[in-house]
């Protein structure tokens, strides 16, 4: 079925570079050209693609979404979480990479994050990859 | 070829849990693993997976998009929902779902919406599914 | 392998409707029906779909971008671009759209944009067609 699934343990809010981790379950599947699907299974994070190079970015992403996404008196979610919610939203529950000759065809400057808007949790995110 | 058409009558700004409506095109399909596409042909409505438990997600979510993406005075748009059209810009129109054993591999908590943000109107949204 | 390369060269801070060139694709493929995968492999840059019609949209788009993703004196990446980061991640890095009968299934005013946030530079894009 080309399915795998992962598990991670999260800090409070971050982001978790799963590059090597969908690299792996692609060269487990064998298969060398198509698309690669990383689904995450929650609610209160997500899957981006971003710069895997200055931790500067990863930093700068966390305090500019909490900017536009700020928590607010006035919503009425019981968690008090609905800022993670919509940050969720806004990234996006899965990415999709296309595989060329066994590898993922990635910008040199692109890492694969797991997006984590309300840690910290146990969290886990799925890796699909259809062949052609 | 597996694609599927379904129609829905919307109000003002809301969102609308589709997931059953994804679920039976699946079963219809017969397909049992792959992937699964939902596509909004619509410039201000959009695709996004989030809680389907408290409704309250749903109202702070739709508050939270207001606040970051509000109506603007400087906009020239001559229709005047450039707001709705960066809203459906940042859930994006099309969300992917695994299929796993002929069920759709989500989370406990995550229900798939259409997002109407300039209704109410006549909408669409398709399904397509890619067996493996 | 029915993946396609294009390069595009960008001005400062705009979207370039890219969806004739996604056609091309999906014709030189053959391919009649699937889905088609439009890829970005820079990290301040996306893909996105919105209307093809009014440019006011793509305007009035920018400028609420930029209200919401604004730069900030608290950000710390040397490059001085990390509001470029942040929109990139909120449209992402892909968009699916669905193949039928040998054409895009888009809605009327739907147009695919290469989103440049941070230019100019010389940018690329893929794009990958899955047949079923």
């Amino acid at each position: 079925m080309n399915l795998y699934h992962f598990t991670l343990s999260t800090s409070k809010e971050n982001l978790f570079n799963i590059t090597s981790m969908v690299n792996d379950a692609l060269s487990a599947s064998g298969i060398k050209n198509g698309i690669v699907t990383i689904f995450c299974p929650h609610t209160t994070a997500g899957i981006t693609i971003n710069e895997n190079a200055d931790p500067s970015v990863v930093r700068d992403f966390l305090l500019g979404m909490k900017e536009a996404f700020p928590d607010r008196a006035e919503f009425r979610h019981i968690e008090g979480n609905s800022h993670a919610h919509l940050k969720a939203s806004c990234v996006g529950a899965s990415e999709t990479v296309i595989a060329e000759n066994g590898k993922l065809l990635l910008g040199t400057w692109q890492g694969i994050y797991f997006c984590e808007f309300d840690g910290p949790r146990t969290r886990s995110f799925y890796v699909k990859i259809m062949g052609e």
